[in-house]
């Protein structure tokens, strides 16, 4: 081993780093990655989806063993119920945790991940089927393959590595890994609470990697989007109607529901989604000169975006504004309607309950029990203008901060000379669409430094069809993970 | 059999009529009817599912062996394919035509019915398995029990019952037994006017009875609304993208879709579901003082009707206005979105292509071809100014004609008296807001007068869950149909 040691030539004269080693030992262990990662796609845990949660559990149990078996110490921490809109209750899957080592000379990370995924059917469009996780020229395409399971693994192969060659770890290596990110980590919270003086006493920096970079160039990740999800319910009569023998008596759930969607969001010959309801636009942090600056020297080639997506035209036509508005301005999407008629073909059907679910991305400095109640209080009114006797409901079944780190901080030189050592670049710096709910609970609680390393691609479709991990990138984004551990180790102790 | 003969006591001394031992013949059958209706409920013939077709082409099959069995001269009629939105085509079901007699001196009646259904699933809330015919209270719940297999199957066993009696059909007795009714008729229009000089020759009345009673008194039904069924699909992004890596940069085709929609067919403070495309409103005949009159007589409980259905107020809150828009005004209905996330539960998806259904209702002076082009400009105009990049394609897939007959002919006379002999009360004159399509058709091409006498109770819950056909209406309609075989014998030949 001693000879490898010295072969190694590391960028960083100060201390000795058996990097090609490691890197020898990921490379050669590559089909059993993946197929680990088979067998993690193959269970199905929808955290959406209530029928679901079966599937949640095991796959918290999977992840539980899995860390066992490389010698971590490991728990199954219990975080009570979630509550259903019928007011019923399903039990939460637990949150595993586990530790690696308890030097206290040494720096702690703790890794932060989930096993929980999107919804999928092969009849939305897949290629293949989404829970068997299947290899075309190297992409590794299945759901919750890139998110958020490859780098969950990613970093356990991190940890199984150093502990194979019995290379000491250079920091310590905690997990906390949930099974409740989909649906806005519901329970995370209050467990980050509980054990703020225990099991995050120690921790010195926290680590994200879920999200993707933004071209084939690596990025750090240094913001994301929150999410305020609602639900709004029409409910009229008892049943679904024959639309021939009821259509001009009743008034029809649907016609509610579509009239107070169509007029929230954006006026009707206008094709930009802008949110019309007051308040929201309002509380938005202005974009600051060295913002614009930034995102100027970002390279992102619209062209590309364009034709991945397969749009001939975006929101805006120049990179500022499409960075901003895809990281620090808030959006409304309309997911689809629950309860109405969805399938192929016709069916003349008046339906009796119809559910819209909407979500609105929130930005510094919006707050989404504000939001709860603009959006809220702005549906009720609207449907009170309508004098209809059908009953609306609004509910916000997640409501998610958003997150934003300072780029100057250590932790992000860090990064940068682990991604230089793996990838010979520099990464792009780079905020995130998308929402990664805890990021902002993690920092308010724990008052710890995060960092967001992510290794999906640009292009893994998450939560769309076709959802993959590169080869390319989760076998070298384990290398990142084991370079990134060796630069911590030197960072002096917050 | 002569004394039974001779204790028959009909209403009509001019002839002799072994009604009572026909009765006492199906309510000795009873059980075997409904278990001939189990089989046919089981058959999933769903029209407007291409994927459902085999059993559609198997339910065909099914009908003509039934009637063969009978000793009827049966042909099943090749009508040719569909042709699908994608350009595809698929078989349509062949047409069943069948013949009991042929004598010249007797009148000739053409029965028509379909045996395909409307889409249902257990998951749509039916208390029962859709296509598992259960029997609770004397009340057989399945789909298509009512609309429309029980009905065609209490005329083949009227049939059958005078002949297993050995007594002479009163008349000569045509089938014709379609598979695409739900979805339109598709290939029937063409049938029809090919064998106008053949198969429909010598006929002399049209009887359609796929429909229902008002109340719990029996009715005859003079009139139908058509439908024209609408797809509106807004096509944007090459896949599935999520709402937080791309909500912001792309434009959405939901926003687009909700928007045209939502100003369509109301202002969005107005809960009247009033059709706002121009033109519309304006082909409708108007209200004469006659048909005014006539509603008021009609026996209709308004908070009957509205307890059945479950809902505290209608669209409107008088009996005249509330029978007139349910018959003979035009309607709007937006059945659904195919393409957007339907599911229970949250998902960050941003539906790259969302298909909305919505049909409106035709009346009497409205015109299917002009309706089309109405719609489909108004919704290219209102789409054009949103100048969005997503492709819409609006299809009319369905455009069946209103009908309305003259409830003074003979027929109606006739129909009267075996409601009569039947069940002892004088029925309602109705109409129905739902759709015949092919009843125009008929007496387009064929020139042949047309009567509709349901059988359907009016809480059936035709193309909703839990749809059903009491055994009394069954066994008793069957009785109506050989009662009115023996009225129409006697009628003038037209």
């Amino acid at each position: 081993m001693l000879l490898v040691v010295i072969s190694s030539v590391s960028p960083h004269p100060h201390h000795l780093f058996e990097y090609d080693e490691l890197s020898q030992y990921v490379d050669s262990h590559q089909e059993e990655y993946v197929q680990t990662l088979r067998d993690w796609v193959a269970v199905e845990s929808d955290s959406s989806d209530v029928l679901r949660r079966p599937d949640c559990h095991r796959m918290m149990d999977m992840t539980a063993e899995k860390l066992q078996a490389i010698g971590g110490k490991v728990e199954l921490v219990d975080i009570g119920v979630q509550e259903l809109p019928d007011g019923k209750t399903v039990a939460l899957p637990k949150v595993v945790t586990a530790q690696f080592g308890s030097d206290p000379s040494k720096q702690t990370v703790c890794v932060y991940g989930h096993v929980d995924v999107q919804p999928a059917k092969l009849e939305d469009g897949w290629a293949t089927e989404p829970y068997n996780l299947t290899d075309i020229n190297g992409h590794l395409y299945g759901r919750g393959a890139s998110d958020n399971k490859a780098p969950v693994l990613a970093w356990i192969h991190t940890v199984e590595a150093y502990q194979a060659l019995s290379i000491d770890l250079p920091v310590n290596v905690k997990f906390i890994i949930e099974g409740m990110e989909e649906t806005g980590s519901n329970g995370l919270d209050a467990m980050i609470v509980a054990q703020k003086g225990t099991f995050f006493s120690d921790v010195d920096y926290i680590i994200i990697s879920d999200c993707g970079w933004l071209s084939r160039r690596p990025a750090l990740t240094y913001g994301t989007r929150g999410n305020c999800y609602f639900f709004a319910e029409v409910e009229g009569p008892k049943q679904d109607l024959h639309s021939g023998v009821y259509g001009g008596t009743v008034i029809e759930p649907m016609t509610d529901l579509i009239g107070i969607l169509g007029g929230f969001l954006t006026s009707l010959s206008d094709r930009i989604g802008k949110i019309l309801i007051p308040g929201i636009r309002e509380a938005v942090a202005p974009l600051s000169d060295e913002e614009w600056k930034m995102y100027q020297d970002i390279e992102f080639d619209i062209e590309s975006f364009k034709s991945k997506i397969g749009v001939s035209q975006l929101m805006y036509s120049n990179k500022v504004d499409l960075l901003a508005h895809r990281w620090r301005y808030p959006t409304v999407t309309i997911h689809g309607i629950e309860g109405a008629f969805s399938g192929p073909g016709s069916k003349t059907v008046i339906p009796a309950k119809v559910i819209a679910k909407f979500s609105i991305r929130q930005v510094p400095n919006m707050d989404p029990a504000v939001v709860k109640k603009q959006v809220t209080d702005y549906l009720y009114s609207v449907f009170a203008k309508r004098k209809s006797p059908n009953k609306l409901k609004v509910t916000m079944i997640i409501g998610a901060k958003p997150w934003l780190a300072d780029t100057k901080h250590p932790l992000y030189e860090a990064g940068k000379a682990a991604v230089k050592r793996v990838f010979d670049v520099e990464p792009d710096l780079i905020r995130e669409g998308g929402t990664i709910p805890i990021a902002k609970t993690f920092e308010d609680v724990t008052g710890k430094s995060i960092i967001m390393m992510p290794i999906g691609g640009f292009d893994d479709g998450l939560h769309s069809q076709n959802e993959k991990m590169s080869r390319y990138n989760y076998i070298e984004g384990t290398k990142l993970f084991i370079a990134y551990l060796h630069e911590v180790a030197h960072l002096k102790k917050d």
